[in-house]
């Protein structure tokens, strides 16, 4: 094995030489144990930062402070990495104190050698074309790296807001398919009053399509990059015109519409964004656990429950009872869910701990986010393909519920008035006998009237003026 | 309305002479208003802090460095506050700055003024008996508020767990009652295997019990503390034997186990038993929480759900739909968990910013771990009293259930084999025959063998050697 | 005293002549004693419950369901309920079961015994005007509570987002007033480079001024409500005008722009703009939070400590340390931060709990939500007036920490280059000289080019092209 | 490549020949991929699964329902699998529906295998020793499996509570180095009175010493097992003697002291023991965050903080501030602490969404657990070795803190007056004098008095009788 010396404030350090990072990525390798999650695990969080790079190197040449041929170089061994390149060279642990010089190094110095390998050098030849002087010249991590985490954000809720649009149109399509599926409507577990099942799926479509919008407005308020700021936000060691162009050159290079926070200085520690976006996901997360709780409440039985929907059988569901099917997929969502209201927690305790000029948790807030979004995109086309789509309403079972329901007397109020209403209720419930056999029993109403009034055409929508 | 004027490092300041607090107190009631609740709302601790003032106050005549006169003075005014006097001048919000100073110069305060009438001064006549110089004597803030704050927890222990042990008791005697009823019991809301109901309850009580000893063992923490440690745990300006014998003057008093913490300067900005006793109150609010949402769940109906059992009627369920009646108790418990589970994150929070050798987040934590146990005392009451006494078995149903159920044919596999069993498992599903009926068809066993094995003694227990 | 009796589903009750609510506020007072906090301590919730009476009232007059006789009495009532009369007779606790229908039938009881003596009858008379079939006419709790809910909200977030904008104005007068204080920036709390304390607290006004449209944004989502909804969104027993006029009726009482929910079946059980709210309290709470411990931070000493500002003295700091003065405003407001991030865990917790057509947690969250809304309006007055306002800087220090500063080195870098600055960075540290001294030493640059590098405008900025 | 077919109730599926695993761990691979962690990533889960797979066999075998041939055959492959063979073929991820039934089976599938080829089998050869009715003979995951996992987590506790003890030693071992450091406490981070440095440590060791007990606690009730209660702890399907022999060879086999639960039923759903856990990382994690913000605190600067301690160097500091060092180890240790305690809020939600007989969300709250143990026992060990070891005193700056202070005047209140302390204290602050210059000033006391009051050891204690 050959090797290579690097050199930094604490001293030499050998590397083998096939490896593209450097001395200060090593040195955080060795810090930072606690994951076990590399940078690498989150490809756009890798191709963000080369975007950066890229951008600043562009700028950099554009006013003058980097020769063409290394921002060429830089630029060049960017795209390389945004195509997908040398993505496992990034090896930090995602939990890494120096709120994120870590990651932001472990760029510097694989772009550095990749670029020295690219205009004829040997990797570590710094002299030629140096991690911190060149690569990340104008920059500090402190501007460099949160700019790379909201642009990596963007990036991750496209495939999310994605996968909710898909489950949100399997939705609609059950919604569509049960609209003639009339049940009974449940208030606190009680018996309530009628609706269709399509009524119930087109909801869930509907408040989980909502979400989409939600999610679009917290990268918009991703756009907004303190990129130029450097070390606090006052843009010391940087020209005049660099922050313009740097951050139009990202708008470009990212297709994202990227623009300059209006207060660098508050932006440098402003985790406000971040809180935002996973507050979002967070309420996603809550109406996609509601949506499961429903879904395991209205497949329950099959025997002894409410057994209105049946979920397709994605696996046996038991080591010891023959023929028993769990509700396994609405179940590991509900867990996802659990983990991504933890996830928010996580990110509001790194917010609330950031201090003066700087938030030094951010590494963990981009963590947990890119994170959530990943576990959130899954959970949503493991939700839609191998549950939603497969589900079957139990016609029979439906129309029983509602034919032995006491609930649906408050459709007769109106006619009956709330006191004989209430009478009868109460006789039916002791009695066991159905609404309909009392009303006519009592000579209230007549079968032809109860038809109409108990039709789902009565039932299901403000009542008809006559 | 007469007047007196009292001073402090800022200035002088008119308070009405019935006013049983100083000036110290005022600026503390003017410069905090956030929650509205002061700290008269809790007794407890309004008896707790006049405790530590009543036996610092015997410790310091004890060494010699308060007057025997005051001493008495202070002694008994705190008596009577013990006994319920003057509570209503406990009057500072519970969120407060300055880590408890406010609470604690209330405290000084008004026995001062309290001892100075009975002395025959007026009040304010502070050069007589002084809050700080007499009263706080051989005290700081930093150990006397929180030694009181540990003992106002194990107050509220009190009634806490004697409410504990009564909805224990309740659940107990319903266990015994449904002893007989024997019901499907459910995993993952599918229908599994059979038990009693009885077995349910005693599964709730047994469950609820343990917790009883698990905040024993909390108070037990609490039974430390750092009283002798002043400012902050080295003892400066206390007489070398105030510490061992305020402490016990304290246990005296208040007739708990009190004893000095091992090491003062930790135990000054420690805020572990603090922690230990908000973890053991979620853990008792989770399994409350989980014992609500089964009674809602096994009450759920009256006619398209479980309907197991039939939780009392407290009040009229709906507004609009006549004979509607709601879980409206187990609801009301699980906010209440909701709210347990919440503050203590908020106790986490606060404990978690404590900083060098003090925590001056106290207040809060105190004041969401009374609450806790205040609304966890209230809400098992409620769940006793309101709901638990008065449920009702619906032994048709369950009977029935059982009757239906495919879950059963668990219990015959060790004699039809697990293949037989699933294939017929199966069978029922898609057919709606029971059980019985196929195996008897199948001709695999017979009536008298089936009604052996499908006995409840057969199923609801280990199987019988033959 | 005088008696009247009244009935309900479960029997008779006497109640005293004297109360204005009735027997199922009665039922629901004696069921739910968990905060001890009545609805009246919220009097935008009453009011907003009383405008969505009115509203209703009137539209059901409009489409001929109701007497035009009680419509005005009704509406009539409801103005002497907005206007403040009775507040203190909806006594009902916050945290309720039953899904807001204690509170619904408070307010329906209250009203209608108002509008029963306006017309000339007896409370309790409810055959001439019913609280169910009158003032409740139309509706269910699950549209009017929740309905309400939201106006109660849009109702609190104005006294809030006044205090906000007046916080932020207080933070910019200082901003201004300090714009010439050059200070050491610091990042992860080591030295960094320089910046002026106008900047940090013009950087405060910023952040916190962004939250004044956030909660905006969240208003904007309460304004579609499920009024006309009924039990379950279907709108059964409205008549099909009823939900467009009452709507458009509490659009303009209300001042605010309510509109209808697009889909009443999603709206009746979706608490996601509630969660959107208690997100966004909780990001700006994190803000504050931030602030606070930056406030406590940079004041801290006053001879050990960084030391750079001084905060106003609120009252005494110490029971036993003389001439102690404590950052208690900060700490206090740091506190209720902490609350309002534990409340927002319970509102994601109920809002989880939704099960099928209603959330019958809503209660809770209703109340987490206003008690944060109140806690964060007066800590922003709190932090504004006794802190804010009366801060002082501490220029000799902010001088003294720039002229012994390392960090300022950074700004020679362009000019001695990276490996110099490193090394001389390293010198002095471990001398104890400053970097001015060893540059001069050195021989690297001369005083006049150090003036000119190291003055504000030079390292406050991105440097100057030449 | 070859392969072979396995059957389940949903149908065929073809495996190559050399997965260990089956039909049933597949399909959980291919429903399950949200968090990329598979069971592998824990190897004491692992090891805990085959213990109980191996105790059951035994204990099977001691009752006679399962061949002595086949149990050996079990026991042996499960021996293999303690030992480290087969790991990576547990391959489900950690989090799944079913709970853990997917866990279990692939457990089950993978122990039948191996056993196969030891008897001289094909894999998948199930007739011959089956996955189901042989390693899960007489079991149900709703047993085996949270026993396995109370197992795992006493065996993750052994390293975590290693690593505690070895960071408490490393603390006292900085106690007794920094013993004669003299240096101002802070309380509110306003200048207190003297202590050592040397007492800072000690309490920090003292306070992490603490929960080792707890932890241990924890494992206590971990120990108490649902093996034999099958299902849902009726114990159907077991022979009458199983579950004591199973639990008895268990405990054997694993060196805990593993007894059975009390009550099965309870203990089926009940999550109480995980939750006292998770309460107890999350105290010590809080405790370990607050002690590195302390250690950030004091060890800010190097010139504009306190900087009465030095952080060893791990890593250069900055991109761009030559010579910036910063304390990256104690921020990823803060981090880890975020992440554990919203870790703790993950466990909450899921053992509040138990349902009836089981709690279906075990697997995550598993997961949460054996994570925060893993990255705290990192943590702990990255904080002792890369941190606390080496860290340095800053004396100078301790005794200028102390010369300089004004908290000192606390020692003079018995001798001098409450009053005059008070006056010369803010005398000090407005002028800028020490106490020490204006108490001789005045005349109040002389240098020798003053030498001996403001001692050391007069400050650090109780006062001496005189």
């Amino acid at each position: 094995m050959t090797t290579r010396i690097e050199h930094d404030l604490l001293g030499d350090m050998t590397l083998p030489s096939e490896t593209w990072y450097g001395i200060q990525t090593q040195r955080a390798v060795d810090n930072f144990q606690i994951t076990g999650v590399p940078i690498s695990h989150f490809p756009e969080l890798v191709r963000a930062l080369a975007m950066v790079k890229s951008a600043a190197a562009k700028a950099n040449a554009d006013v003058g402070v980097l020769e063409p041929r290394k921002a060429e170089a830089i630029q060049s061994a960017c795209a390389e990495i945004i195509d997908g390149a040398l993505h496992e060279h990034f090896v930090v642990d995602l939990i890494q104190g120096g709120a994120g010089t870590s990651t932001n190094m472990n760029a510097n110095e694989v772009i550095a050698n990749l670029a020295l390998t690219r205009l004829g050098f040997e990797k570590g030849d710094y002299a030629k074309l140096h991690p911190n002087d060149d690569v990340n010249r104008s920059q500090s991590t402190n501007d460099a790296y949160p700019t790379a985490a909201c642009l990596s954000l963007q990036f991750a809720a496209e495939p999310l807001t994605q996968a909710i649009a898909d489950l949100k149109t399997a939705l609609e399509h059950k919604g569509a398919e049960f609209a003639d599926v009339v049940k009974m409507g449940r208030t606190q577990l009680q018996d309530a009053v009628p609706m269709t099942l399509g009524q119930e799926f087109e909801g869930f479509a509907v408040t989980l399509g909502e979400d989409i919008e939600r999610i679009a407005e917290a990268c918009r308020l991703l756009c907004e990059v303190n990129l130029g700021g450097t070390a606090i936000g006052t843009g010391i060691n940087t020209h005049p015109q660099y922050q313009a162009l740097a951050v139009r050159h990202l708008a470009t290079l990212s297709g994202k519409p990227i623009v300059p926070a209006s207060n660098l200085v508050e932006a440098s520690s402003d985790m406000g964004a971040f809180v935002f976006l996973s507050g979002m996901l967070k309420r996603f997360a809550i109406k996609l656990g509601k949506i499961c709780n429903d879904l395991r409440l209205l497949s329950s039985g099959p025997r002894t429950g409410l057994g209105e929907i049946a979920l397709p059988a994605m696996q046996p569901g038991s080591s010891i009872m023959p023929g028993k099917v769990n509700p396994v997929i609405p179940e590991a969502v509900n867990q996802t869910v659990y983990q991504v209201i933890a996830n928010d927690l996580a990110v509001s305790l790194a917010a609330e701990a950031g201090q003066l000029q700087l938030n030094a948790m951010e590494p963990m807030i981009v963590y947990n986010l890119l994170n959530s979004m990943r576990m959130l995109c899954s959970a949503c086309t493991m939700l839609q393909t191998r549950c939603i789509e497969g589900i079957e309403a139990n016609r029979e079972q439906c129309a029983r519920h509602v034919d032995n329901s006491i609930g649906i007397i408050t459709a007769l109020v109106p006619h009956i008035g709330y006191s004989n209403a209430s009478r009868i209720a109460t006789k039916a419930l002791t009695s066991g006998a159905t609404v309909r056999e009392l009303v006519i029993g009592e000579g209230l109403l007549d079968e032809a009237q109860l038809d109409r009034l108990l039709s789902p055409q009565a039932m299901l929508a403000p009542f008809q003026e006559t």
